[in-house]
């Protein structure tokens, strides 16, 4: 009886083991909610147990949504001739911000990392290939993040895609805008000077 | 549909309204949880559902339980002839943890403070002159914070208690035990100074 209350022990562990809460942010979590309305904790409650059975996975891109296909993928809007292959479903919100892709996307939903077991039959790969076959993709972007699982995974892409005969691309390297030249890491400026661009 | 899901941008909408979390976490543990083991995602949401029936406060100390009286109030091992006075539930749970107490609780929820519209209405103050009048408790501790609302709130309870007959004490203030001088503030250091103990 740590809390005076099972309950309230019980639900301190469970938010214990959200990524990034730990037990002493876990507790204020669960006292601020035994104080407040409960309409907002009622609805927090709900939410929760509808997420699993209403959040899926688009049948075609893999990103997410609450219909057997996303509505990115069916929006006619938008070219079907560019396919944007990413990590992580946040990784298309991000991209979405910039208000500057009007293709579709690919979510992989990981890396290729041998070190954790992650091989290519575990991503969303096999799917890609489908789609670039099928539906007459011109163009992947390749925009996995720029770490050496994320370098990897892009070069085993463009290797599996190297018959579809399509484009492979991938996001440009070099200083993030408004970065300072002083405080680069080694990497990203011996990139930049590497891939110098003609002004 | 920013999240391709009107559920998960609820949820995260939900999560962002608990303390210390912002936007960007409150994402991050939706997203999670949309990953986790289905049976982890259900305890969660049912514990939430849960806590608001379940718990409650102790109607003697005001401390939680999921009883109308909580487990310290009932326990006949305390000393019912001293009563320690705490700011917020949380409290209880740190001073148990010292081992060095034996004594009943009596939690406010919450300190004077005029600006906020807190007067003593608004806490658990009356039933707190209550018991001592009727219950035969010799001293009572008062634990609010070192702050300028808790020694008000402090005064306060010396105040309303001094007809009942009981001594009134307050914890003792000085420098943190590990604590270096070199790193204490003024004002710890001045009380430091000021109430120095014989050796």
């Amino acid at each position: 009886m740590e809390y005076g209350s099972e309950t309230l022990a019980n639900l301190v562990r469970q938010f214990a083991k959200l990524p990034g809460i730990g037990l002493k942010t876990a507790q204020r979590l669960a006292l601020h909610l035994l104080r407040s309305s409960d309409e907002d904790v009622e609805k927090l409650g709900s939410l929760v147990l509808e997420l699993k059975h209403k959040v899926g996975f688009c049948g075609v891109c893999g990103g997410i949504t609450e219909e057997p296909t996303c509505a990115i993928c069916t929006d006619p809007g938008r070219s079907g001739e560019i396919v944007c292959v990413v990590e992580q479903p946040q990784d298309v919100l991000v991209i979405e911000k910039t208000g500057r892709y009007k293709g579709l996307y690919h979510v992989l939903h990981g890396v290729l990392s041998p070190i954790d077991g992650v091989g290519p039959q575990e991503l969303n790969i096999a799917r890609l290939e489908e789609r670039v076959r099928d539906r007459g993709v011109k163009e992947v972007i390749v925009a996995t993040n720029p770490s050496i699982e994320g370098d990897t995974t892009a070069l085993y892409i463009a290797k599996s895609l190297e018959s579809a005969g399509c484009t492979v691309t991938r996001l440009a390297r070099g200083l993030p805008v408004g970065g300072s030249i002083e405080f680069a890491d080694d990497l990203t400026l011996a990139r930049a000077i590497e891939r110098r661009e003609k002004l």
